[in-house]
């Protein structure tokens, strides 16, 4: 048992994230007492008769009163509201934290909303599964997963390492970044792979309504292929809009990418197709 | 035992597929006797001392003289090739078919190519592994696996027949299709995924110059979901320009809901995002 780093720890929004982060870190000791908020009161319930929670506070203010340290594990388009609700009733040195999987705007949105007094810390933990809610929780969720910070010039340098302590409780390697470094990186490796699969299946299931054999043919490596586009749609919705830069950009260079290939396709170029191909592949089969 | 189906069988190219079918055959005695041919001679050998032939030739035109079926498991693009070569030195009643997954082109190249008294059926196993060569073969690499045949007005029925029941003694599940159908199908569940997943890789690759971090978190999702740009660049060259109608024509599609995304990106469209990816969702979880 480690001594608490935190002693009341409030999470806002009891799913997956925040009721594995709940569970970790009660379970490691380092958080002594957890209040839950949730918008969704059935699933509340299920998070203190689970023991995720010690206590289910019934608003927001009553639940981030006492709060030595809030988790917001809410959709990364209600957190700007839900902080602009919670922040008069915060106490003094108390330490804001998140886990969304966006991060500039985010960032700049808590920055603006907390008063004086009260430290905000970006985060996203690379972690999760294909369930949600409280039920899904479970302490290691976290464990040997990355989990990235993302301070600013004025982010408090002790809750910053707080909220790294935290997490390394919970069992992630901790890494810093900056926030819009995040979203450039994330577009890249998450964000922009979402909206290829999601148009891909739109591609083809527009070309299922005119060959009826395609329906019949996609079980197989295209279902594989497609999975992410399975993900959950608002979620995806809110990060699109959040994320909306860097994300562009990563669109743009891809439809130049398809367009360079389109045109040696017709053109016929077969030299260049095989270098491309194989360029991919070498690139592709260098991620270790 | 089964009563044989063929008495001599020519295998060109006697890699995983061509091994494959060989061993198959073999072992639940459609047919009696395989001849391999290969360009690569230590493959050959390796064939010959496992077992997956029983006899080396050392030319195409001595390697099909005695057959009474050849079977084509060599890249698309030298299909024409090799039976411009072979045609001479067949015999009459002989039966010529292939294992390429793209079918209408080469399929109008081997019926122009082939001599009168000589039949030709298309087909495509839906089958394979990451391996190749002929040690790579098993007997069981078709069972319970599809195989497409595309037969035209001008095939031959009892040929047709012929080649069906070998991959049924295969284990396959045989179904028919025209060429054209069987390349717009493919062209639209695996032909696309591929140009879209190579120029994927790209563009991230492009943007990981510039941001150095994005490589080191393409370990997770990115990588399993660029899995298919892996594969191998010489044989996906030839797919493209093989299939290069239908394939434009489903770029062009993936180009425009691609375009239609960016811009609802731009203009921060939530309801339609949201809408997309709900439909996205629906229709890839229909797949079964």
């Amino acid at each position: 048992m480690t001594r608490p780093l935190i002693r009341t720890m409030t999470v806002i929004g009891v799913g997956l994230i925040g009721g594995s982060f709940a569970r970790a870190l009660k379970g490691s000791g380092a958080v002594e007492r957890v209040i839950g908020v949730d918008r969704d009161q059935e699933n509340l319930k299920t998070a203190l008769e689970l023991g995720v929670v010690d206590e289910a506070a019934p608003s927001l203010a009553d639940g981030v009163r006492a709060a030595d340290l809030v988790f917001l594990a809410v959709p990364v388009r209600s957190v700007a509201a839900v902080v602009a609700e919670l922040a008069p009733h915060l106490a003094g040195g108390c330490i804001v934290t998140d886990g969304g999987s966006v991060k500039d705007e985010l960032v700049r949105q808590c920055e603006a909303l907390l008063p004086a007094g009260v430290a905000f810390v970006g985060g996203h933990p690379i972690a999760g599964t294909e369930h949600s809610g409280a039920a899904a929780s479970f302490a290691e969720l976290f464990k040997g997963r990355r989990c990235i910070l993302t301070p600013t010039a004025t982010t408090d340098a002790a809750a910053l390492q707080t909220v790294r302590r935290l997490w390394e409780a919970a069992g992630s390697r901790v890494e810093s970044m900056d926030p819009l470094t995040h979203d450039r990186v994330f577009a890249a490796v998450s964000h922009l792979p979402h909206m290829v699969a999601y148009a891909l299946v739109h591609a083809v299931a527009a070309s299922a309504e005119e060959e009826e054999n395609i329906l019949a043919f996609s079980a197989g490596g295209f279902r594989d292929f497609t999975r992410i586009a399975s993900s959950d749609p608002v979620m995806w919705r809110d990060i699109a809009l959040m994320n909306r830069g860097p994300l562009l950009d990563l669109l743009d260079r891809y439809a130049d990418e398809l367009a360079a290939l389109r045109q040696r396709v017709e053109s016929g170029d077969g030299t260049w197709l095989e270098q491309f191909f194989r360029t991919s592949k070498r690139l592709r089969d260098e991620i270790t």
